[in-house]
Parts: structure tokens; C-alpha cells; sequence
């Protein structure tokens, strides 16, 4: 396994040597395109190729319910989570629209929403079950519905390979996702709910002490004598939501191909984390694999996400730091949906822009950077 | 004047509120799309409708060089301007990779490069003259010239409003005008060498001393009894550039026209100071029509452009945070490429979206807000 390990690093590290020449060789000062260059090398590495491209690229809103919804945590009601499947099936959501304008993809997925959405046929149906548990009396799913879930997420990702994808966004939709991404997030770091638990979408000064409450209960019935005594994955059936699921399983499965992954905000950051503490600990290998592939959107303005991108640094061994702030809060993938244009235009920097030595330019004065101003 | 002045604001206000008003009505979380949403309303009061759009958007590249080359002020010699005009007509640069890969258009100008570039195409010829005098001995322009460069600026922004061109970016090249924009930036906001001149592009640490005694000398020879004594305009003339020059004729202009303009990077934003500070005394009605309309596009990592964005803060009465955070430093305008895309996805949103009404999403529970999630 050390050995895999130590190929994987190798075969990083040598590309990411050979693709940090090439863009040294353009004609632009040195590093001067800052963290656009970043992500062209790292783009480099996943692609293994100095011209690298995202001709296509997209958003997955995987969407379900949950039985934490009765607790009152939401400012909205259960139902709303289907009214919103019909309008992304009709594009009126903010994530087609964002979607459209940046020439992204959308795949909608209903993992477990608690309606009968087999009218709609723009969504994809892989409903697992109607709704998840109520962590609350139980675990929020058997065995068999997390298997399922992750199952889902993993199949989006092979689907994307196979159509030609070449950046992935995860994004979410379900009405008290944003409970259950901060029960899940407080088990994943033994956090307590007052640092993991938000407004989420809007939910008033009553609401989110509710949400608290709820989460603290939540944490204290599934993981009684710590967090150390279970693993990411019995984390996640216990108190993850059968969309966050996905979301780990896309994680998971992207290790194995030459996609990158984009994490939208805070829900989808929290599944994401499920997935690579499940790498971490059953497949460090694939873990290693991922680490360039994998990147942060935005940084929401929700109150756990900043919790939630320092533990994924943690479980990467490197830093986590959002390409966008734009103090969104939306998800549905809203924040990969932007980031898009940013590795498109990445890939660009690598494949399209010419050298000093095409260009003709001539070289520095002083040779201690290239400098054209 | 006063009179139209509280008009424009009070019309401004009324499209504010108004503006918002159709967001909120959107199918999200009230602000839930952050400052996306600052951009829509924005660009709603510019364009003065409830469905904004930028369906074209283009990057002005405004070329010159300048006489304080001469004091070694640079790490390339003062011919890679003249270079990269051959590269940006050859589709090379970053402006040209950047903008192909955003759908942005790119106009090259040429104000003032020291050289024959006639066999250029692809590039506007509206050279001033060949390269600004050093201003270490005397005025960089002539009155005449100043004039002749603001204007080259100005025509550029009626040319893309005839063109249709909703966004419009500001960028330069011109080896050796980050010393340039420091001098100016020192004489706007009376602050030394020390705060405002940086690496630029990559020149040493002997270098930057260099650069450093080359501003103060400059400032204290044309502005010898303080700020306070002459105005932007001259200030512009004695130490500014043809290229930054034209960034303050476009920015002058732009206040009379339904654009938008989007600043770059350090040079491009002391360019849009200059032309602010000189609306804020020649024609301060102007200044708050173009308040909704200038945009600014990244934070750079080059050492004054955090002084000249909280200059233009000062000058504009509002905060100027820019939209981006990559730790570019390359000018070209390439920052501005990068941003138009989140500026064609916000008029997306308020254009597009379905509202709670039309897509009958149910409305909130506590009524304290919309919530999805």
C-alpha cells in the first residue's frame, strides 16, 4: 500500500513539476495569473496532459428529504423540497439559471425526496427511500440505504466520465439539509452544534436554537462514547441524509477517475468530508489520488463551512481555500455552477497562451523573474 | 446642480429598491446568492430594467510606454511592449487565452508605444505619441496630450455602447507603468513611495529601492507644495501615463453612457482614481451616475492597489471590493475577463429565474424569510 502510495506522489509530483515549467514558459511574468496557474497544474496532473481542457462540464443537485424535518428546524415546510424539484425540472431554479450562463451542465437526482416525482421528466429518479429516519428516535438509514445512496453518487461520477465530463460539481437540495450537514459535521469533528449549526437558508433566532438542540440531542443518542469509537461511514448512516450520501459516494468514486470534483457550499463541503474521511481510512491511496482533483467553490457565508473546509485540509494534508467568496448561501450547487468558468479558463492558460520563445519576447533584464510591466 | 444630482440619486434608489424587490420575489433564500445579487440590482438601475443582460462584454487593452523606463525602473527592457502588442494581435497572451475562454471580446489599443506597430492589424492604431517624457525630469505630457489621451479612452467607450457592449474592462500594458501608477497614486492620496510602489511584475529587491527613490523624487518635484495645490487632471498630465491616461477618459466617460465599466488591477484602478477625482470636481452629478456602474474586478497582490481601492471608495462615497480574490498581478486587463462572467450570470438571475409566485414554491413558515433549505 506504501509503495502505491509512494507511485501515486511520485507520478503528482512529477507532473506537477513538468506543468509548472510549461506555465513558467508563457509569456507573463511569473506566477503572475496566481491561483488560476494553480489550478491549470493541478488540472495538468488530473488530465495528465499539458493541454489540458474542460469542454464540458457539471453541476449534480442530488436531492432527498428528511425525517428531521419534523423537529421544526426548517423555516419551510417538508413539501417544499419536491415544489423545488418541479422547478428545476421547469429550469427556473437559480442553478439552471447559473447554469445556463456558464455553459455547466445540470443533472438533477432524486436520491429520496418524499413525493412521487415520476412526472418530472427532466430529473433523474434513484430514489432510495422516501425521506431518511429521524436521527433524532434512530439512525437516519439501514445498511442497505447508505450502501444505495453512496451507490448513487458514484454512478454520477462514472456517468460523467463516460459523457466526456471533466469537472464535477456536487450540490444539494432538501429542506433540513442543513441540520442534518451540521450533525453530521459535529460527529465528523466532535464539534458541538454551536459551532457547526447555522441559519441554514433563513430560519429565525427560535429556529436555530431549535436546530441546536436537535443536533446536540443527535450527536449524544448515536455517538455516546465519542467519535473515535465508530468510522465516517457508520457516521453517515446514523446521521448523514440520503443526498449527502451521494454526495460522499461521488467523493469516493472520483478517486478512481481522471475528473475533477468541485464542492459546492456547506452541505456539499460536509459530504464531501464524509467521503474522504471514508478514503482515509479504507483507501489512502485513492485519497492521494484525489487531493488534485478536488476543489472548493466558495466560501459560504454559513456558519459551519469554515469547520467544514479546515477539517477536509485536515483529512488532505493541504490547505482547502475557496476559489470564490461571494457570500452565497444557496446551494443547489449555486457556487460550482460559478466556479466553472474559472477551470475552464484555467485549462486555457495551459493550452493556448504562448511562450517567450514563440512569442519572441525578450527575456529579463535582471533573469530574476519574467516581467512585462 | 445640486437638483440634478438628488435626482439621479433619487432615481437611482427607486431602480434599487425596485431591483431588489424582483430578487426577493426569486425562488431562494432572501440574499441567499450574496453579493450575485448586488451585481443584479446594479446592473438593473445601469440598464434601467427588471431584465438586465450582457450579452457582450469586451476588455480594452490600452498600450503605452513611458519615459521613466529609462531610470531601470523595470525588470524587462522597454521593447517587450512592443512585443507583446505582436503577441496580443497574434492571439497569444493571457488577454487573449482569458477573454476566448469567457466570451469576451478584446480591443488592443495602441495610446502611445514607442515603436512602429502599422503592421499590426489587429490592433487600434491611436498613438499619442511614441511613449510619455520621464517624468523624473519634467511633465510626462503635454496639456495637448493629456487631452489627445483622454480622449482615445472616452472613444472607447462610446464605441462599445455603439457596439452594444454592456461591460466594459479597463486594462493596460506598458513597461514600466506600475512605476507610473505609483507616482500618480502617491500624488492622488499624498502618500509615499514606501505605500504605493511594489514589484510589479517581478523586478528585484535593488530594484524596488530603485523604483521607490524614483517616485518619491517625482512627487516631490511636480508636486512640490502638496495635493492640495493642483488638481487630478494635473497631476495626471505631470506624472501619469498615455495608457493610464485613457483609463481616466474612459472612466470620465463612462458616467454618461449605460455601461458598465470593470476596472483590472493596480494600474487600471489608479487610471479609474484619476478619472473619479477628476468627475468628483468637474462634474460631481456624473461621479453618481457612475457609482451603480463601476465595478472592480480583483484584489491584486501588487503592494498599492489596497490604497487605490480604498482611494476610489473614498472618491466613489461607497465600499470598492473587488469581485475576485486570485492573487493575479498580471494587468492586461486579465482580472476583468475573469469577472465578466459573474456579471452576465447575475443579470441571468434577476432575468431568468422563477419567483415563488409563478413557480408556487410555498412561502415560509415564521415569514422571517424565504427558505429552500
Amino acid at each position: 500500500m506504501s509503495d502505491d502510495m509512494g507511485s501515486i506522489a511520485t507520478l503528482v509530483g512529477e507532473m506537477t513539476t513538468t506543468a509548472k515549467r510549461a506555465i513558467d514558459a508563457k509569456t507573463k511574468p511569473i506566477e503572475s495569473l496566481g491561483r488560476l496557474e494553480d489550478i491549470a497544474v493541478r488540472l495538468a496532473v488530473v488530465q495528465n496532459t499539458l493541454v489540458p481542457a474542460v469542454e464540458r462540464s457539471r453541476v449534480c443537485v442530488f436531492a432527498a428529504d428528511h425525517g428531521v424535518a419534523d423537529e421544526g428546524v426548517s423555516a419551510y415546510p417538508k413539501a417544499v423540497t419536491a415544489e423545488m424539484m418541479k422547478n428545476f425540472d421547469a429550469g427556473g431554479a437559480a442553478i439552471n439559471v447559473l447554469a445556463r450562463a456558464g455553459d455547466v451542465e445540470v443533472e438533477v437526482i432524486d436520491v429520496g425526496v418524499d413525493a412521487d416525482l415520476s412526472a418530472l421528466s427532466g430529473i433523474r429518479h434513484e430514489k432510495v427511500r422516501r425521506g431518511s429516519r429521524n436521527f433524532v428516535a434512530g439512525p437516519s438509514m439501514s445498511d442497505a440505504e447508505l450502501s444505495a445512496a453512496l451507490c448513487v453518487g458514484a454512478h454520477a461520477v462514472r456517468r460523467a466520465g463516460q459523457d466526456g465530463v471533466k469537472a464535477l460539481g456536487v450540490g444539494e437540495m432538501g429542506i433540513a439539509n442543513s441540520t442534518v450537514a451540521a450533525a453530521l459535521l459535529s460527529a465528523l469533528t466532535e464539534q458541538s452544534a454551536a459551532v457547526t449549526v447555522g441559519r441554514g437558508t433563513g430560519v429565525s433566532s427560535s429556529g436555530l436554537l431549535r436546530k441546536r438542540d436537535v443536533v446536540d440531542r443527535a450527536v449524544a443518542l448515536h455517538i455516546p462514547h465519542g467519535a473515535s469509537a465508530i468510522d465516517a461511514r457508520e457516521m453517515l448512516r446514523r446521521l448523514g441524509g440520503l443526498e449527502i450520501a451521494a454526495i460522499a459516494g461521488a467523493t469516493i468514486e472520483a478517486a478512481s477517475h481522471r475528473i475533477v470534483l468541485v464542492a459546492d457550499g456547506f452541505i456539499s463541503t460536509v459530504g464531501v468530508l464524509a467521503g474522504l474521511r471514508v478514503l482515509a481510512t479504507e483507501d489512502p491511496d485513492r485519497l492521494a489520488a484525489l487531493r488534485p482533483a478536488l476543489f472548493f467553490a466558495h466560501r459560504s457565508t454559513e456558519h459551519g463551512h469554515g469547520l467544514a473546509l479546515d477539517a477536509c485540509a485536515s483529512a488532505l494534508g493541504e490547505k482547502a481555500r475557496p476559489l470564490l467568496d461571494l457570500e452565497l448561501r444557496l446551494g443547489e450547487g449555486t457556487g460550482a455552477a460559478l466556479a466553472m468558468p474559472l477551470l475552464r479558463t484555467a485549462a486555457a492558460v495551459l493550452r493556448e497562451m504562448a511562450t517567450f520563445a514563440s512569442a519572441e519576447i525578450s527575456a529579463g533584464a535582471h533573469g530574476d523573474a519574467h516581467s512585462v510591466a
